[in-house]
């Protein structure tokens, strides 16, 4: 069992308008030391591959044609070996 | 000038619909090996802080305040320091 720890960012060149509202909501707040913010996800995948190159190319596989959009989004994920739950 | 990456995530005990929305869509893609999938928020906050301890200590606030939600969600984030951009 592998636990996988996607994260999913906007290219640093796409617009990003939740993090601009968040920040603005921030500076609202008096966090006015805030200069910007940027929005992504995250998420938490647990998978029963076999090993772990399989488990890493399942993974790169997933990213690609559903939890990122490739054309305005990077993703990375690190990998490590969970107990069965 | 501080870099600092927040994870929002659900707390365990807490439903998790778009998680599971996730996984019944990989599982469709052919991805048998999914057990679980839970999802959560990524935030890159860069904040101009004059020492490491006053940005801790603003983080937490406003993950407090604004970035999390105490009753169903937990938070964490890492602080680097960063170039001025």
């Amino acid at each position: 069992m592998f636990l996988a720890r996607v994260y999913v960012t906007l290219k640093p060149t796409v617009n990003d308008p939740q993090g601009l509202t968040i920040r603005g909501a921030l500076h609202s707040l008096g966090f006015a030391d805030v200069e910007s913010v940027r929005a992504g996800k995250y998420l938490e995948v647990r998978l029963s591959a076999g090993d772990r190159p399989q488990a890493e190319e399942q993974l790169a596989e997933m990213c690609r044609k559903l939890l990122a959009n490739p054309v305005i989004e990077d993703y990375r994920f690190e990998l490590e070996e969970a107990a069965s739950t």
